[in-house]
């Protein structure tokens, strides 16, 4: 059996997934870089909220090199960090293999498809709250839900795929609670309603979701936010239902107060998620005529932040 | 001859105007709240790029009733202290006296128009880089023109009034350059086109004048902000030309690096000047159909701060 899963990226995403996929008896290989030496010496340790587990050996690797041909490639990176991509993903990903691009926001997988070919390009949603405590030491706060779907260039959907069914029994064998889509883009503007307005304002107010939801002010933007990103999707893929946006408030409310991954990355000084979050979808709804000037406003404050 | 100014608040804008009028000779009265006792044993000095000055006597006052009627009350208060005017004008205007709301953003004369009858309101906009050092010593950094217009319920143009002109040239002989317009409304809207974009990026960025204008992505959101202004004036009261919003630019841009006073106020812990400076600007353009979408958010950003 040739080997099954690459996980590129071992943090709160990689860790937690790849993490599973290994408990689950699949054939798993990471490729870390900082960690790696501590993956190597202690394995992956998991706290979370479904039950702890440890796994005191993982295969994983400090180059693409070192690493076998693997017939999935999980990208579990910040898209931040996309540049790498054509350096790392060629070596490891078998002749008509799929690339999994497990990332916030949107446009990745164009990126990819340019240096990819004759591969099958996948991208997933992650919908969790988890973190990086420590090197090989992830915590798993809330949730966990995620959602695969074919890439396709037009944008339009694309049917479920062999490649997206079988990942998602794979993802399904976990535990997880998995949904397999017909239409990536679509999927991806609808994590948008929630990326979009919680991610900038929890940087920018220095607040928690639970903060944000409380204040009548904010409140009102984040709701002022979620139509413009309906409006955009609305323009450049799909409609979101006026109940979709009401099930996101809900579900925001009730979630235990929590810092989106945007608020964790500016309070560690790493770079913000800003193209893949706001900037892209920001260009797709203009090149269709729909403006977003509260979310275009939120991209502009954040970009000067970025740079500081 | 009875008492002539009032100065209504000894900071920024009342220690330097009120200074520069007592030191041209004119009868001045000065109510003061914290400073009082500082004031009336040391006086107030005036660091000013200008010249500096000091007056080591002024008539101080820590209650209006203690103070004579004046012919002419320049209020210098911020207006989130607009709420003690209708105790601290009645006692020390003169019947058919003249009050000057020497303030930032608008709304204050509908408010003053409210309690003050048989006054002559008179609307007046510092353009004026200064702030209080400490109780009684004002420091003047940069620019101090000052325009005054009287106040028409309908928001039309009112003329040039005797009061105006007398004001006008009482400031004159201070020094100042001084502009008196016809058509307060749309000089409260210009000086907002300034305001709204500097004022409320300054505390969200935690940024200077001068570091906002250097980035590309925050000085294009002072573009669309300053725009937005136009909008909301033109449906309002006035037509702003492209020319005078370069005119702001290039004012900015060869300005000394420069906290605004919203910046100030809001490291200091003082409550910001949201509602004259954002909420009755908004509101007076959405009752004419404009939507200023990215000063909404800007509002909204900052009132969720202010309340922190």
């Amino acid at each position: 059996m040739s080997a099954q899963y690459a996980i590129v990226g071992c943090g709160g995403v990689g860790g937690y997934y790849g993490g599973l996929l290994q408990k689950a008896g699949f054939d798993v290989h990471f490729l870390a870089r900082s960690d790696y030496a501590h993956l190597k010496k202690h394995g992956l340790k998991v706290d979370s909220v479904n039950g702890n587990f440890s796994l005191p050996r993982v295969n994983v690797y400090d180059s693409p090199a070192s690493m076998p041909k693997c017939r999935t490639v999980v990208v579990a990176l910040k898209t931040t960090a996309n540049h790498l991509l054509p350096e790392i993903l060629p070596p490891i990903l078998e002749d008509g293999g799929t690339v999994v691009l497990l990332q916030n926001g949107m446009g990745q997988e164009e990126i990819v498809a340019e240096f990819v070919s004759g591969a099958t390009i996948v991208g997933g949603l992650a919908f969790l709250c988890s973190f990086k405590a420590g090197a090989g030491h992830i915590k798993h706060v809330d949730y966990g839900r995620v959602v695969f779907g074919q890439y396709s260039a037009d944008g339009k959907p694309a049917g479920i795929t062999p490649a997206v069914t079988r990942i998602a029994d794979d993802f399904k064998k976990c535990g997880l609670e998995v949904h397999a889509t017909d239409f990536l883009l679509s999927a991806r503007w609808e994590k948008l309603v929630w990326n979009i307005p919680f991610n900038g304002l929890a940087v920018l107010l220095n607040a928690t979701t639970a903060q944000l939801m409380s204040d009548g002010s904010s409140r009102g933007l984040v709701n002022i936010l979620m139509r413009e990103v309906a409006a955009g999707a609305a323009a450049d893929a799909t409609a979101i239902e006026e109940s979709f946006i009401e099930k996101m408030v809900a579900y925001t409310v009730k979630m235990a107060p929590y810092a989106p991954s945007m608020k964790l990355d500016y309070d560690a000084g790493r770079e913000m998620e800003l193209e893949a979050i706001y900037a892209i979808p920001l260009k797709r709804a203009l090149d269709k005529g729909v403006q977003m000037p509260a979310t275009e406003t939120l991209y502009r404050l954040l970009f000067f932040l970025n740079k500081k």
